[in-house]
């Protein structure tokens, strides 16, 4: 799609391992088949590194990812992947066909869920924030586990809608949402967006097993993909132990 | 677009006078020339009606709005406005034409600032939980500014960041974003969802005439369209004095 100064322009994705809007975007490169430069972004070190001058010419916000790719200034992830998905319909579609609308708008339903509902309320930057709110001498253990309450229970209150999404047809009579994904049998932005937030759950320890069949058995199926598994905080450059 | 029977479906708004989520899907509904029924759900009254068994089946995350429509249930304000610019572009195409995907994605990203950074983290729910993470015998205006401490810095920051994007280029030398609205001079989603945040920084008190100037001038004029004027809060069968 590009011309050829966009085509000759660099692809970099600025990007922390362990952030999930990050995460998400380095499915969808990988499913597209987009190779690109990893800029690492330490969200800690040297107190967040994504607040420097330099990186927030790019991203206002002071967040990861920012992408750049076509000789644009990409950020926030879910026009990311949009973008991705209407200039690079091939290969692997990240949405039903258009003759599908309301399995298209249940894809949406599903990234919005986690990218509003979810993700948003229980990231670093809250997450200090809510801590802060304690006494200021209230000791450390008080604070982290105020929390990991916290981020407990958004996430477990939104995976309880996320299963009932996934169980419920995307229009009367229809099939259940989920096949063998999340809308139907084909990859779609939803799993993009599900996997890396169901790291989170496991990284906050929410058990999502007795409660969401549907979630735990679809994440355990795009782990073993490789645009999926090339994609995990583990597997990136600036990975932690 | 719709076939014979869905067209006969009758079109449901669950909505709530205040919620600006509602407020962005009447504002689309009313930019398409979509005439349709206001079911008003009280987020607060009956201990919160959105939490109804009928309604938690309509909406699992017990939040408005849900939008009946085509004979689907439409959930998440992002994938609903989607969902409309899809089967209905015509009257108002809420994106800049397929052969601009830059700005797409630049009216995609302003959206996303809202709706992922902004509203999520100030919203009735998170505010009620910041309220109890203070000591149960604080006195109750001590609750209040924690409260509105919280969603000013949140909104503050985020307008900022708006504003950022809308004076820069959606592409290296071409016209900064904003022209009579957020994106160019047509109005697009960016400007359905950024009224209903500006209301909520009014009603917090975020003065934002000195930083976010394009901001401020954009939403007046906004605010003079008939489709966004009879889309606001004060304007709704459930609204209060």
């Amino acid at each position: 799609m590009a011309d050829g100064a966009a085509a000759a322009a660099p692809v970099r994705l600025h990007s922390y391992w362990r952030s999930s809007c990050s995460y998400r975007v380095r499915i969808a490169l990988n499913l597209k088949g987009i190779p690109y430069e990893y800029v690492a972004v330490h969200l800690v070190k040297d107190g967040g590194q994504q607040f420097g001058a330099g990186y927030t010419a790019l991203n206002p916000m002071a967040e990861v990812p920012t992408l750049e790719l076509d000789g644009l200034v990409l950020t926030q992830s879910p026009a990311i992947v949009e973008y991705l998905e209407e200039t690079r319909p091939q290969p692997c579609p990240l949405l039903p066909p258009a003759s599908e609308p309301g399995a298209r708008a249940r894809v949406r339903a599903l990234c919005a869920l986690i990218a509003c509902d979810m993700q948003p309320v229980a990231n670093l930057r809250v997450l200090k924030h809510v801590q802060a709110l304690l006494p200021p001498d209230a000791p450390k253990e008080a604070k982290e586990a105020a929390r990991d309450a916290w981020a407990r229970t958004y996430i477990a209150k939104g995976f309880a809608a996320f299963e009932q999404l996934l169980t419920t047809p995307t229009a009367p009579g229809g099939p259940p949402c989920a096949g063998r994904f999340c809308v139907g049998d084909a990859v779609t932005m939803a799993d993009v967006f599900l996997l890396p937030q169901y790291y989170n759950a496991v990284r906050f320890g929410v058990d999502l097993a007795a409660t969401c069949p549907t979630v735990v058995r679809i994440a355990a199926a795009l782990g073993e993909l490789p645009a999926f598994a090339a994609a995990h905080p583990s597997a990136q450059p600036d990975a932690e132990a």
